[in-house]
C-alpha cells in the first residue's frame, strides 16, 4: 500500500519521463518490500525554481550563477 | 488544531464542491475527536492526470485504456 | 484516487477514533466527488504537542497556559 | 541534511520575498541546530484560496466575508 | 534536486531494504531525469497500520479480515 | 494562513530547541508576508537517521563514514 511523493523542479519533464518514474518507483517497492501494485501510488509535484531553494539560495539563481 | 491535505486528480472540481469537502473533514474532526473548527486547516492539492500513477501506469493511460 | 493526510497531535487517539475518521473521509470523497473508496487512501499522522506550534508557541506551552 | 516546506496562499508573493523566506528558514536552521545550508532544502507551495480552508470555509469566501 | 518520500506501513523493513529503497530510488532519478545523486533526498515514513486507511478501512482490520 | 513542514533528523533536539524553530518560522513568515501568527502552523518531523537518504546513501552510513 505504499504512497511515494517525487518533487523536482519545473523543466519541461515529459509524460514519457512521468510514467518512466511512476513504473520504476512502484517496480522497486515490489521488488524490495514485495508491495502490491495495484495499491501503490506515486505523485510527482513540479516545483516551479523560484520556489524551491537550497543552501539559502533559489534554484532559479542557482543556475544562473552557474552559467 | 488538525491539518488534512486531500490530494485528487485535476478533473474539473468546482468551487461548490472544494467547499463541501472543506466543509465535511472540518465536521467530520469535530464530531470524532471535538477539535476547534477555528483551528482546523484543509489543503486540496489537484494533481495532473499525468503526474498520479497508481499500479505503475499514470491515470491518463490508465484511464485511456477504460474506455 | 484521493490521498487524503491527516495530522493531529498526539493525544491517546483511539483505534475506534482513527477507523471513523478513515471511514467518515473515504465517505465524504464518495459522496462529493464519486471517488471510488477502493483507491481512496487515508493516513493519519499523530504529532508530539512539542513538535506542533501555533501562534509562534508549542502546542505544550500553549494548553499549559490555558489551564 | 533540512527539508522545509511552505504553504502559503497564492496571492502575488513576489519573487524577492520567496528569497528572503528561503534565506531566513536556512539560517534559522544554522543558527538553532547548526545545520549545515548546503543540504537545506525550502520548497514553497502557493495554495490557491479557493483550495485552503479553515474554520470550515474556503479562504476566498472568507476574505470576502472580512471585506 | 528531488526530494522523494515514500510512506509504507509499519511491518519491521529492515535498514538494508531502506538502504535499497534510498539508492534505488536515487539511481532512478539519475537514470531518467539525469538528476545528481549529492542533492537527492529520500525520506521513508512507517505509518502504523491502525493509522492507514484504504477502502474506507484500516489496513489493520483489512489484513485480519483476510486471514 | 501559513503551514510550514520542517524534517530533521532525530538527533536530540530539545524542546527549547524546537520552540526557538516554531518561533522563528512564524516571526519570519510575519516579517515577509505580513502573515498572522496567529493562524501559523508549525510541524516539526524527526526522521530516523535510517530512514534519511541523501546521495543514494541513508545518512546513519553517511555520519559513519565520515568518522
Amino acid at each position: 500500500m505504499p504512497y511515494v511523493n517525487i518533487k523536482i523542479t519545473k523543466d519541461g519533464v515529459t509524460s514519457e519521463q512521468k510514467a518512466e518514474l511512476i513504473e520504476g518507483v512502484t517496480t522497486l517497492l515490489q521488488k524490495v518490500l514485495d508491495k502490491n501494485p495495484a495499491t501503490t501510488f506515486v505523485i510527482i509535484d513540479e516545483v516551479e525554481t523560484d520556489n524551491w531553494g537550497i543552501a539559502g539560495e533559489q534554484v532559479t539563481k542557482r543556475r544562473n550563477n552557474q552559467k
